[in-house]
């Protein structure tokens, strides 16, 4: 056995010398050049012509490779200049298909070559391939049977936007949330072990930015230490997805120590190409064959490395790279021999790549396109449509602007969401008080905990979604030490072409069982500058404001639909009485039959329009509308007003079962308020199932949480026809 | 400014040559003696004596200087020699408390040396100390002004056994869970900076298992990334909390690649003294005075180091180390120079500890007397109360052994609490098949949904509190992706003397909001089993167990109070029909008043109590006992049944608002079993508050939840006479 891999081992380094050299391109120039060069008129222009050697792209006439690519196995007997044609001819195809649907454009891009090298090395399905986030794994469903039903990405019954288990057998693990595939992928190759199953190729692709959560650390460390074979693919494409110029306090992006370093290594190591790393293999080599050739490894280490990869050595990984990410010509023998290699280690192969590669609009935008709607190819222009009010995004940034300016103690932190969260607009006026501490949501909200121990204002500015990574430390470092960390979570509720994996559902359940958190939800954009001031001000405990992706109504229809008779929009806040909601429209007193809503969030718009029309359609029924405002603490003072003058009650929310319905249920039942069968209640909350992908209103309709649906649940409550509802 | 600096350097250095050689003690033979020679005789017993020198622990006859020490500030005037006998007279104190009380013994006695440093060299409250967990904290207890309380620790109204902010000045932070204090006392020490405060010492003191938590990495790669001044001490005392002898697949503990390469740099590195550690101080300077002492820093390192620790430093921490963290003689001149430097990095300063230090029968016991009741001081003997029935962890232990023994696919996972799991009984038989991937819940999580992905069987057990750590990689890699992964959360509900921060209260309103995911909850040890084989049948879709700390009841109440009837235990379970709960006890048919109690979980015993008080008190009252067993799927043909056939309904739970009481009320709103008052409802859950220590039964009267509480919730829903409760 050994012998066979000695003989393996010197025919592969023969082969290199022979094999590969005349087909090789030549090893970029180290990283210095790099960076004098600018990339862009080195490889990439779109309609360049090029030499086949050079990594430029070519727009396509048209793709007769991809055409013939039903499944990966169809890649199996390509040759590299193929391969390379398929990539561009992957890559025309996810620009022309993200232009007409919008979606994550640059992550895939910049992932095209290893894409088509994963799959025609390895043998997907049976050979795992996890992709961390998987917003790059577009060209991976162009290539695995999906082509023809790109143009539904991210709609309503289309494909997921992300790698989803359920719609494909390729699609080893679904994701969304970042730093989640070297536990999964490990999971595989272990499980794969304990069934003695020969093959077992399990690849994590993971990016830089992804590698800074705290479970990709505890997973490398376990694989480190329990030796499972397995292939981590480190995505470095230089940041955190951040946009540039986003500043964090001590500097921009990106913004931990680690990213420093892997920068440090590419700096440092220039591109190795498969020569070199063959060279490398010897430690790959179970014990006996390593003695043998450590000298010639020790030489090509040597030679290779200014600074050692301890790092990811020093967790138990056997480091090779970096290599460039769009060089077929390495990658694909590099990936071959990974595959066919037996390592008594897990190894991380180092890979660097460009975002938005071979797309020059991609490039040159500052967030690198990250996420798009749909745009004009020639120009990376995109249509966006026009809207008649600012998002809640930039309302919350501008009044926490607004009350920083004011106090030098207000600070904001978030974990490589700035642009989502309003905290880069912050960040720009105040880059010393923004911290902004990567793909770490644990560590931003007990740092936040942390500065409020000295007094600071922490507002912490983390997606709905996202928080549930730091359910415990929200717990365990903040309410339980009534620590005033300001915890500001946008995208709560339904978010539209993102789906089931980012939707805020869950936040007013898993907040709102915790003791003593005040718990905020706004019904529109004045109401959140008042939610956000109010949370300003409570300075002795932890609070928490939610409010859904998307804009605000604007003026208007402020005016006409909530009755604020503004003049102008206000510039600050007012804080609210904490624990105490507001009548939004009074039934009519004479009413024979009076029914309230009671609302929490921004549905409050829907359940006033369904008053209207209730009223409308029953002159006998009158319709009382009120927002709660707080899920905690509830108030009392209105729920029992409501239930004793109301024959019937409707709370909505766009949250879960368990949260602010079943709340004002569990206090109704404990008040007595239940026991005479004066009151009905009905919660509606979202639908208990995971809803897919669509537009924000498709999933409120799905969810049953539009105006209708608060029709229909009164009629049945108070004996009216209803009627059905037009999807 | 630099120039003062430079002299200071240089003062040091003489100094170190002049002042401290002669008190130093002989700096300890390298690792590998220290393994050859057994440390028990070279330097622990409690009776020996021992030269002032030497490292021994004498049993002080009285406590002089420990009865000077008010607060810390009483310390800063006393000499090394004084020191050292106050070490001496704190780890006896802690002996005697904790021989007494119980509680975490071995973790203290590791650390009273750096407790007694740390407090002599840094001026808290001032300067911040964050203990890491904290059940180390005995020492900083004692010395901080709660000596006199040492005997009420962990006890109702007492003393915490952790750290607690509300109990004191000096307890910087609170915790209880794992790998917290790095972010901490980074958000101290930006808070500090931002606000200007000179002064601005902000230490973490972390273990080698805590530091294992991707938290902590998040923290150190943001620390390193912000250069946040402040100060890690990595205490390594070479295990995770794993007691000696717990397996895990493919070795024993510890459990990640990490505590290998600190292992590694003990043992590759002799521990420095202080002129060793003060030579590399150059590198803690400002750039200007670095480039003068390079040579000789360079000098030190090379002399010194085999290994280089370069993981910490890679993350952006200035490495010193491994110092021998029980020899004061370099702890605090070490200590009293990272005081007084400015540094341009954060540093993590290494020093090995021994767990028990100082105790022998604790250095003996294979779990190093971790977690301990109280004990004879002269054995080590632990006084442990009779018990009449196995624990619910042993009886899910056995239960899950008679799986694996049939079925190969059954594997069990932890994260670094393998004996209160059960996890370390099964790894006894199946240490192949066991994963303890150390402190790292996430990790946990999606490493067995990677292992479901290949049809393999994860039973994950992971304490209900800790698996907060996890919520999102629930919700995002198991629910959502319907992975039959089986959740196993012992300690739910109250756990007794740890407190606030251990008790299980939310997973079932958290869990309970997920969509599809099985929910059980066991009302006795014939049940758990019952349970655990469901879960294992379970396999399309992933379910939880959830069953608090204890025993179960043993089989003469088991046949007495819920009717079994059985001879002996069972051995092995019987799987429940899915979401179908049962009766326990019918009301008595022609009852006038007829009431339902309809428990989840081991309260069960304290409903039935309640009926029988109930009708033996009131003959025209009928008391129905049902076990829901499953919070989710409810048993909606039960509750119908329950709601339409009794006046009143209780539901008992040991969980928080939000979880089964509320799904209840939820579903009898929407079914209309609300409507028309016949049947009123009451939820009894956890108050709306944190539980502090006790005991078990304690906490369950501070709750509400014994069943006096039941009788009176009764009472006052039927008009009948309540009595006072006796607390």
């Amino acid at each position: 056995m050994e012998a066979s891999i000695l003989l393996f081992t010197i025919a592969l380094l023969v082969s290199v010398a022979q094999c590969f050299v005349p087909h090789t391109t030549p090893p970029l120039s180290p990283a210095p050049s790099r960076t004098q060069q600018p990339r862009l008129q080195r490889r990439t222009a779109v309609h360049a012509s090029a030499s086949p050697h050079s990594a430029s792209f070519h727009m396509p006439h048209s793709t007769p490779l991809l055409d013939r690519v039903r499944s990966p196995s169809d890649m199996t007997g390509m040759s590299l200049p193929e391969l390379k044609q398929l990539a561009n001819e992957v890559r025309w195809e996810v620009i022309k298909t993200v232009s007409q649907t919008g979606g994550h454009l640059s992550a895939s891009l910049g992932v095209v070559e290893l894409t088509v090298a994963l799959h025609h090395v390895f043998d997907a399905p049976d050979d795992r391939i996890v992709w961390d986030v998987s917003h790059q794994a577009y060209c991976h469903k162009i290539l695995t049977g999906r082509r023809d039903r790109m143009l539904t990405i991210r709609k309503k019954d289309g494909l997921s936007g992300f790698a989803k288990r359920s719609e494909s057998p390729f699609d080893a693990f679904g994701a969304g949330h970042s730093s989640t595939s070297i536990s999964a992928a490990q999971g595989m190759s272990v499980g794969r072990s304990l069934q003695f199953k020969k093959r077992n190729n399990c690849v994590a692709v993971i990016g830089d930015g992804a590698i800074t959560g705290g479970m990709a650390y505890e997973a490398m460390n376990n694989c480190g230490y329990l030796k499972s074979r397995m292939i981590v693919i480190l995505n470095d494409n230089g940041q955190v997805s951040l946009p540039t110029g986003t500043a964090s306090a001590g500097g921009t992006d990106p913004a931990g120590a680690l990213s420093g370093y892997t920068a440090r290594l590419l700096s440092s190591q220039r591109f190795k190409n498969f020569r070199e790393v063959a060279k490398g293999f010897s430690k790959l080599f179970p014990e006996p064959i390593q003695d043998v050739s450590a000298r010639l490894d020790e030489y090509a280490r040597g030679f290779v490395s200014g600074e050692r990869a301890t790092l990811f050595e020093e967790l138990g990984f056997y480091y090779v790279g970096p290599v460039d990410g769009h060089d077929l010509d390495n990658l694909v023998p590099i990936l071959r021999n990974f595959k066919t290699t037996d390592t008594t280690k897990p190894i991380v192969l180092h890979v660097k790549t460009d975002k938005g590669y071979g797309y020059p609009p991609a490039m040159k935008a500052s967030d690198k396109m990250h996420g798009v709607g749909p745009f004009d190819i020639a120009t990376g222009k995109q249509h966006k449509p026009k809207t008649v009010a600012p998002s809640y995004t930039s309302i919350f940034a501008d009044t926490l602007i607004g009350l920083a300016a004011e106090d030098p103690k207000v600070v904001a932190i978030t974990a490589a969401m700035p642009g989502g969260t309003g905290v880069a607009q912050f960040a720009k006026k105040f880059p010393q008080r923004t911290f902004d501490v990567g793909i770490a949501e644990q560590h931003a909200v007990t740092f936040a905990a942390g500065l409020a121990c000295e007094g600071i204002k922490p507002f912490c500015a983390i997606y709905s979604t996202f928080l549930q990574r730091a359910y415990d430390q929200v717990i365990h470092d903040c309410v339980l030490q009534r620590l005033p960390v300001r915890f500001i979570l946008d995208r709560a509720g339904l978010v539209g072409a993102d789906g089931a994996t980012h939707h805020g559902s869950f936040d007013l359940a898993y907040l709102g069982t915790l003791p003593d958190l005040v718990i905020m939800a706004p019904s529109d954009e004045v109401e959140l500058m008042n939610h956000i001031q109010t949370a300003y001000e409570i300075d002795d405990k932890p609070s928490a404001v939610r409010y859904p992706r998307g804009n605000g109504y604007g003026l208007e229809y402020l005016n006409k639909h909530f009755n604020y008779g503004l003049d102008e929009m206000p510039t600050k806040g007012t804080a609210v009485p904490i624990g105490k909601g507001r009548i939004i429209k009074e039934a009519n007193e004479d009413a024979p039959s009076k029914v309230a809503i009671l609302s929490i969030g921004t549905r409050l718009s829907a359940a006033i329009e369904a008053a209207h029309a209730l009223e409308s359609e029953n002159p006998d029924l009158g319709v009382t509308v009120a927002d709660a405002r707080f899920m905690r603490p509830l108030d009392i003072d209105l729920i029992r007003r409501l239930a004793r003058t109301h024959r019937a009650m409707v709370t909505v929310e766009e949250g879960s079962v368990g949260g602010f319905g079943d709340h004002v249920l569990h206090f109704m039942a404990l008040d007595g308020l239940l026991d005479d069968g004066r009151c009905k209640v009905r919660p509606l909350v979202l639908p208990d199932r995971f809803i897919e992908a669509g537009s924000q209103h498709e999933q409120y309709d799905d969810a049953g949480l539009n105006s209708p649906h608060i029709v229909n649940t009164v009629k049945r409550l108070v004996d009216m026809k209803t009627v059905p509802i037009m999807g």
